[in-house]
């Protein structure tokens, strides 16, 4: 047990929640390196989030609000950590959720998909549906099930960036949730949330209630007023500065 | 298995490397955390060993070579990560190989020294020896070896603060690998190598090679103009302001 006044209390819950996922085979050891990481720019950043990342957010939940086919790719470390958010932001802006996983095995996402479930997803679709193939990428993660290759925007937390690219590549705009403003996916994405993944989705779905009232012009001007390129330059510069 | 063109193929493999050591009992669960934290500011630093860095190397290497009883002290991540480089520098700095665990226990020490042994060390020193206490330290690192105890310079490569507060204190010359230049470690230590510690560790030992030719006034020299203090304000300077 965590002493209720601990300084850093939410983000040891957040490695413990990580943790339990690992146990539970949600999630891999890599995943949590890859948490470490995120923590360092984290912690960098203050561990709030910042007025650029809440603009990111709301082009974000705009542009899925706008797609016809919209998705949200879910991973290990995203459903340990906001199942429960993941499937509630899927309801209000009408995505369809999938399971997809550098590190994949069919048990593996037989558990996140179980997971989502047990949030309230009704249907979860995943590489293990009816697989379609994804250009210039080589690991697993280029089968994608159909709901994905028909999408026109999709939302990938935490993603790597040789998926990413292929996706953007594949026509499709995607927004992306990485706390690191200088890796591949942040470069790539259409849309960089520089944030932390609990915050950022708990964030959109407060935007997506606002949002949802909103005329398709209204949306379309919040979407296309975002620079992506921008945005990721401020956000780096607040991490330089925050050491 | 990583496809081969991946661009960040160096650094998966790394994390593969403690995940494997994690399940031989070599690494921890918190000990992948902290490899996390330090790839984010490797990230920062561009991956690459700066002339900084390289500088310290150097004068890190000199000041073992004039060292009467130089140390290397091994934990688990740098023991996953690079004990046959590390057992190579022992032998070419004529230094004593030491195991020593800030999460303690006989049968991760036991599983270290394997591996150093494995890696060709013939020799490998812990506070399973003969232990003798360090002073202003609170954790079980406080218990060392005769070697340690002894000895005039020892390299402490991924170290906590504590650790190196005390050994500074009880006037041993401290060299510190450590991506984060504003670490209490990087601030207490002699001297601080801000590098990757796969690459450091390579590198002293291509510097070891050439340095150990060289004639004791000279190695002075090179020990004595390096300065921890500018070096890791250079250092900070690098990763606020980016490439």
């Amino acid at each position: 047990m965590l002493p209720k006044k601990h300084p850093r209390k939410k983000s040891l819950e957040i490695r413990h929640k990580l943790v339990k996922g690992l146990k539970e085979g949600l999630v891999t050891q890599a995943g949590l390196i890859a948490h470490g990481r995120g923590e360092a720019f984290d912690y960098l950043l203050g561990e709030m989030t910042k007025p650029d990342a809440k603009k990111a957010e709301e082009a974000a939940v705009a542009l899925m609000l706008l797609a016809e086919k919209p998705v949200i790719s879910v991973n290990g470390n995203a459903a340990a950590l906001c199942a429960k958010d993941l499937v509630k932001l899927a309801l209000l802006t009408d995505s369809s959720l999938e399971v997809n996983l550098f590190y994949r095995s069919k048990e593996r996402e037989g558990k996140i998909a179980k997971e989502l479930k047990k949030a309230g997803a009704t249907r979860v679709y995943g590489a293990a549906g009816k697989p379609k193939r994804l250009q210039g990428i080589s690991s697993a993660r280029r089968m994608i099930d159909r709901p994905l290759w028909e999408s026109d925007a999709v939302l990938v937390p935490l993603e790597d960036g040789d998926r990413t690219e292929a996706l953007v590549a594949a026509g499709k705009k995607v927004i992306a949730i990485d706390l690191n403003p200088l890796s591949r996916t942040a470069r790539k994405a259409t849309i960089t949330i520089v944030d932390n993944i609990t915050r950022a989705i708990a964030n959109m779905n407060l935007i997506a209630k606002k949002l949802s009232k909103l005329e398709k012009n209204r949306l379309k001007t919040i979407a296309d007023s975002f620079n992506n390129k921008t945005n990721l330059k401020s956000a780096e510069r607040l991490i330089r500065k925050g050491l």
